[in-house]
């Protein structure tokens, strides 16, 4: 578990007033497994903290395959950012993996968020970076390494997952498929 | 061409002094072609903005092969975010596809500028949440795209390079190996 506010402490302060306005702008969520929150084709209008569980954003191609482009655990944060910024429908889909405790900002909210309380703009800024980070890593690794060392990336970045998520999940997530990821999985080394 | 100024008053409105301060913290590089401006193994201290020309981030697998990241091109930043962030040395190269005229912000001096003028955290909160819809973007196409859609994808994003560039640039870019790439480019209408 990781509270919202003690995700924001670690980039800004704030006073007890701003954080009470923060939090009466933040809706709460409570989902089981398997949960959809989100839909291809659909307009996004919330950022989501996961503050217990773990959603999963992927998309599906003209096959109907799944491609799981991100896992979100605890104290991370999910959206269809192309969505939620130009409000056009997006191509994402989030869904709860496991039962998960949830808190949603819309985009309105956090506009006023910026307007009201500036130094939330640096706030979003430094989780902008962190997240280009993580999503520019995944484009490298995808490239360079081959299906054994982006499982290990995997393990490494979610280490509480390997054993939470069914495989075809984790398979889609490393791309390849799941045929593929249980012969690897009986090669590794336990 | 396009003027770093009016970069930033896509979304932010300086005053006079602002303009001349934040100038002042801003170096000036015109580069010939193939030159490097970054190797793995470097710290990344610069966010980069393409005044005019075009550059390359890429990476290189144990193979030496060569991975295309991302292209920038007149009005667009480039950096290795995480070595620039973290300040750890990082995995990108970057180099010039052609001659170019670049402007350089140090990570020092764009703290600086978030504490002297702090709507420049605006401003690089927007930019940052821009390149991570193009990141993820990336990921869905690499993931959910054949290769002759990842080429359409190419000449729409970056409709000036297709006849600049080196088509093995190109091929990095979409993924396909520079004989794949002629093979599909003589398959494709004019």
């Amino acid at each position: 578990m990781e509270s919202l506010l003690n995700n924001i402490a670690r980039y800004i302060q704030l006073e007890d007033d701003e954080k009470e306005y923060f939090l009466s702008l933040v809706g709460e969520k409570k989902v089981r497994r398997k949960q959809l929150l989100l839909q291809e084709g659909e307009v996004c209008h919330h950022s989501i903290f996961v503050k217990s569980g773990c959603l999963r954003g992927y998309t599906l191609d003209k096959n109907g395959d799944e491609h799981v482009i991100s896992f979100a655990t605890a104290g991370w944060w999910i959206a269809d950012m192309y969505s939620l910024i130009t409000r056009k429908p997006g191509q994402l889909f989030i869904e709860s993996s496991t039962e998960a405790h949830l808190q949603l900002l819309t985009r309105e909210h956090q506009e006023k968020l910026f307007e009201q309380i500036p130094k939330f703009e640096r706030f979003f800024r430094i989780l902008t970076e962190n997240s280009l980070v993580a999503t520019q890593q995944r484009i490298i690794d995808n490239l360079s390494l081959g299906a054994r060392e982006r499982y290990l990336e995997f393990i490494r970045k979610y280490p509480s997952l390997k054993d939470e998520l069914p495989q075809k999940h984790i398979a889609s997530y490393i791309g390849v498929t799941p045929e593929f990821f249980s012969k690897m999985m009986r090669s590794l080394p336990e």
